[in-house]
């Protein structure tokens, strides 16, 4: 099955699989649109997180005004904006919507010791995306703030005058797209009620303020301990002669969880992108080595789950 | 004399003054750029804001990242932008650029007991503009917090994703146009600099902060106890059948405070516009009556201000 609506979050596909589940029977879902570390550090996405994304609207003027002749006593929507935006995270990077923990199961110990010997170069991390420091939600490892916290992220922001040189208005309108990337048990559309209710409450006399849910998904975690994973494992492992580690990824598939949901299939994420692949940016690229180890990998992945689910039903 | 680029500072126009100033000898400056209440409440301004504008931009990560994979870790300059502008006001509306309100002359309380005076009709200012609350500096009215006292507003914000639908980035840049209205003796590029120096050191780690200063212009307050003024109030008078009240208002002009600094000559601010003209805005109109009444009532000031001179000269 190929499909191309992922970044919308898929919303034909959900609706296909729910027309069409007789006919959409499986032991296991194959996925490859996730990364590993490196050809030489290969790892297997064992977790991702879900997506709760929104945009919302401040309304303040009915046009855009002379700045001269009302800024003082009408007010600005875009400071608004900002003002709103800047309050939905505390002072130690955490987000302030009530209600928006409550469902975040705390990994144990076990789990963020196993985390921390995922091999992370700090400074090669920051180099690779031209920054010289990382910040996030206190108490965390970056791996950490990107691998089992949510977040909350401004994916854009606009409003008023954008163009070259000066205007000077008071702008009748600014907007913002705000996503949160999720994780196990924090449920998409609950988490966009929550931020939908709490934006709306901000809001100051003088604005009028629209929040609207655009998409979602919610989080996915793998089992480790199946033939399905260790078929994986093993494929990777001899073709990259390493076994892979497996990584629960920042990044979300909102398919895998309503695969699960609607046909109760588990996937498996066997993805073979690199960090260096610039997703999402300028000069989204995928090296032909990557590709055609891939296909070896998947095939050695079918031959390995034949063989033990050969074995474990005869 | 006609000039085209007001609106993005006069740069040339004051070149130009400084280069000729031998031939730009006057008596007194006549400038129509300027609004009165109505044509049934006629007023002639009595003064304007001055403006510092300045554009600020955010760099995080050198590329729009994926936000599932770096969100978390990696700073967010739109975030970091709407914390830093929404720093830039405290909770009474008040600017908090250290030093911007050292140069402010308080306006005394006779001063602001003749301001009171002006008609003004808050519901229909509202209704004019399509607000139900107005909100300003405390301790100051409507009328002042547009007339008298400085602002901060963004005139335009962007960055990221601003299209249809959903993009999950981690955007690298974020900008924002800002313009601070000035009153007297606050000068316009000390401003900037107290604006840019504040800004910068409000950078958190993992960002780096550019501020540029595009234009700005000086406050200008015309003395009303002079044969200038004198022959624009009885001109108004006699072309609209009432005495025009004397306005400061919130706009700049910044050739204005050039022409005095460079020429040493005043201004008079006979302008014909009203706020229904929507300027700045989407349709903005100029009424064909107000033309014609501008018309006779420029002759009409010439005439009573060669009258004037002849009985103090002669």
């Amino acid at each position: 099955m190929v499909e191309g609506e992922e970044e919308v979050g898929s919303v034909n596909l959900e609706k296909f699989c729910i027309d069409h589940k007789e006919m959409l029977v499986a032991d296991v879902i194959l996925i490859s649109d996730t990364t590993m570390i490196a050809l030489n550090t290969p790892s297997v996405t064992s977790g991702l997180r879900g997506l709760s994304y929104v945009q919302v609207e401040v309304t303040g003027p009915n046009r855009d005004l002379h700045s001269g002749l009302y800024g003082g006593a009408v007010v600005n929507p875009c400071n608004v904006l900002c003002d709103m935006v800047a309050s939905l995270k505390d002072k130690w990077g955490r987000v302030t919507i009530p209600g928006f923990y409550d469902d975040v199961k705390e990994c144990n110990p076990e789990e963020r010791a196993e985390m921390a010997k995922r091999p992370y170069d700090k400074d090669k991390f920051m180099q690779s995306v031209g920054v010289t420091h990382l910040q996030g939600e206190e108490g965390y490892s970056d791996l950490e703030r990107i691998g089992i916290r949510p977040t909350l992220d401004i994916n854009g922001i606009w409003g008023g005058y954008t163009g070259e040189g000066a205007k000077t208005i008071l702008p009748s309108k600014a907007f913002a797209k705000i996503s949160m990337r999720l994780v196990p048990y924090q449920n998409a559309e609950r988490i966009a009620d929550l931020f939908i209710k709490h934006f709306i409450s901000l809001a100051p006399e003088g604005v009028a303020v629209k929040a609207e849910y655009l998409h979602g998904g919610e989080s996915y975690v793998s089992p480790l301990d199946t033939p399905e994973y260790s078929s994986a494992s093993l494929a990777v492992e001899d073709v990259l002669n390493k076994k892979p580690i497996p990584v629960r990824s920042g990044g979300s598939i909102p398919i895998v969880s309503t695969f699960e949901k609607v046909l109760g299939i588990k996937s498996i994420l066997l993805g073979f992108g690199l960090e260096s692949d610039a997703i999402h940016s300028p000069n989204e690229n995928f090296p032909v080595e990557n590709f055609l180890k891939g296909i070896e990998t998947i095939v050695l992945y079918h031959r390995n789950y034949d063989q033990m689910k050969q074995k474990l039903t005869g």
